[in-house]
């Protein structure tokens, strides 16, 4: 076609931000954030709460490897999407999965991926609550998770102030390193590759932080730890120096990849997959954040001029790049 | 594998029966209808009010023709979900659209697609809120709408009456005879073509109707009015006699099909596609929707004894199969 342009040209971020312009939200009132900006679109629904609500496709070639059982393919597609409604600081009321499969696929393979569905659902305190079934030729499954949270709990993405620490939960890149590994055909422990299969919604973390009133901003490091400060940089119009001694590096990664730092660092930089809470807390509310849930403090806020920067071991400012797990390239 | 059943084997109907029966909503306190049943699910947000969602897979293959203009696919992937929200006599309030294609397609082709919803949720009243994007093979779009209603309001499937009448907006099977038509390579007006391709969602009707008092069950009919009859009779315990020179045909499809009744008849049976609702109403209270919303009065609720019947022209009784639009055969 002529003068047609393919969305690989323009990348994730960009197309995301031409829908948007779309969908303008701007006059629905029933909405208090819509579409492009945070990890769940937000609604009003009563006089005291929001519901949040966030929907993601996932499917065979790209998001399930051959090595996740039925069981725990349910279980990531409810995890993603339970990870968003965290990210909101919101308490988890629902899921809903639409798949599709093709017609040849045995029954006990669609009750295993259910099954695995409801138990990531009753983790997260909630259930199944509908959803849709389809013929497709690849294994392709689309969650709809939805929550609630108090109006003055509501976390979202923007709040970041210059003086704020930069926390996580849990460790960075071992998804990552565990991907790369069986990609690899290279033997990985259990303990990595659960954190790749598996993920843990960190639903019970988040709703624990949105009471405590400590947290300014937040949002899950699915796409990776880098990709995730990059967003909140550019929304926030702030920067961060993230040290990279406080990178949260899981025991067994170090040993896998034999204690080579340089490695190490660039798995919890640039690798998606982790599914854990990136947030900023006012410094003289760590205290209060630390006493509802175990985090690791990675760095500071700072002005947006000092861009975004890890400080590393040998004194050195390197810029932290604008890259990680992303569906059309960057 | 030994002993593996594959879905194919036991139908849509059984399989979502199964899927509902590991997905137990039982001991969820927010949802007040679960997967399996309605429409929608309906969860419970407020004193006053009740929030119903609904989730749909749909994909080139199967669900958008080569014929369909992108703003059609999108419109269509947004107007079968709010045709769910207004089966439930709801307000839509939002739509999140998950959305895979290859990295090669046009961006003018996603903004088309996306214009189209976008225009759908319009109409409906209400705008695109969140959505994810991601890459597939296969052109792949999962809508999830949301509506709002008075908890005194809310319509399910479950209400009907002997002696109540039976109603439908609309027309029956112009959409189906037009995909029937187009696969078969046959010149199509375009008055049945647009019922195929761009079907509106009855959701105006819906609320009037909801508020109206006067419905005492109501679906669409989006699998064909024969599937939805019995998916009500079953649930009822009610059976159907529905009455053949009642049924409503568009004048365009009685000519294009030459006024040969009996494949009028068919195609308004056993054809989906059309969108419309389908409810009963007390005779006492016919008036009453009759003066909110153009409904064509199609039969009577019946014991089920007598089972879903069609009364005929010649006088016969014959029976309705349950056959109609399904994923998976039945």
């Amino acid at each position: 076609m002529n003068g047609s342009t393919p969305v690989s040209e323009i990348g994730e971020r960009s197309l995301i931000k031409r829908l948007s312009g779309i969908f303008n939200v701007g006059c629905n009132p029933d909405v208090r954030i819509g579409s492009g900006t945070d990890d769940c679109a937000v609604i009003d629904i009563s006089e005291e709460e929001y519901m949040v609500i966030t929907t993601d496709m996932l499917h065979r070639k790209t998001d399930f490897p051959l090595q996740m059982t039925p069981w725990q393919i349910g279980w990531m597609s409810a995890a993603v999407n339970f990870s968003d409604v965290a990210s909101m600081g919101a308490r988890p009321i629902g899921f809903l999965s639409a798949m599709g499969f093709s017609k040849d696929t045995d029954i006990a393979f669609v009750e295993g991926i259910s099954k695995g569905m409801d138990d990531c659902a009753k983790f997260c305190g909630t259930s199944v609550i509908g959803g849709d079934i389809d013929t497709h030729d690849e294994l392709t499954i689309t969650g709809t998770a939805l929550g609630k949270v108090k109006k003055s709990e509501l976390l979202t993405r923007k709040g970041a102030r210059v003086g704020d620490k930069v926390c996580v939960t849990g460790f960075a890149g071992s998804a990552g390193a565990a991907l790369h590994a069986i990609e690899q055909n290279i033997d990985v422990p259990d303990s990595l590759l659960n954190k790749l299969l598996t993920p843990i919604p960190r639903v019970m973390d988040a709703m624990e932080l949105a009471r405590s009133g400590a947290v300014t901003c937040m949002m899950d490091t699915s796409d990776g730890l880098a990709m995730s400060l990059h967003d909140l940089a550019d929304l926030n119009g702030v920067g961060f120096v993230i040290e990279e001694d406080a990178l949260p590096i899981q025991a067994e990664l170090s040993e896998f990849i034999t204690y080579d730092t340089d490695i190490l660092t660039e798995f919890a930089l640039y690798t998606g997959g982790d599914f854990e809470l990136l947030f900023t807390v006012s410094p003289e509310m760590l205290e209060s954040a630390q006493s509802v849930c175990y985090l690791n403090v990675i760095g500071e806020v700072v002005g947006q001029e000092v861009g975004t920067v890890i400080s590393c071991r040998n004194g050195q400012n390197l810029t932290i790049n604008r890259k990680g797990y992303l569906q059309l390239g960057d």
